[in-house]
């Protein structure tokens, strides 16, 4: 079965984000009232699996070994079947 | 008033995705099924603005100056005010 796993990585709160902290400051640069940015990457991963439940323990797998750092970031998911 | 924007950027299709392409190839290195992979970004952005309809339009003008590539990007976001 194919299916497709749309990963959100976020920083953890408390660790410091300089391409957020770049971006906000570009911003200010240009004449906006901007407090703070926070730049998130999301994954859209098309994988085979013999089941959701399979597909689910993949995709947790991955983002514990190659998409997010366990140390400074937070991950959540979700997975859809496709045609 | 202080508003959060949510902004989705992704890049359109048939460009192609290096970072997509080479997390994928990471990921079938490890042993997954995986046909493919696309990567896209969230700014979270906390500004001021005079009204919703002030702030949507502030977060739109980022978007197509700063914020994504109107050649090869396409966006979308969300706007919530804060308390």
């Amino acid at each position: 079965m194919r299916f497709k796993a749309t990963v959100y990585v976020s920083l953890k709160r408390g660790y410091s984000d300089p391409e957020g902290e770049t971006t906000a400051r570009a911003l200010r640069g240009l004449g906006y009232s901007v407090s703070g940015v926070r730049v998130s990457k999301v994954y859209e991963v098309e994988l085979e699996a013999e089941s959701r439940e399979e597909a689910e323990r993949l995709v947790d797998e991955m983002c514990r070994r190659l998409l997010t750092n366990p140390t400074k970031d937070d991950y959540r998911f979700e997975i859809r079947e496709r045609g």
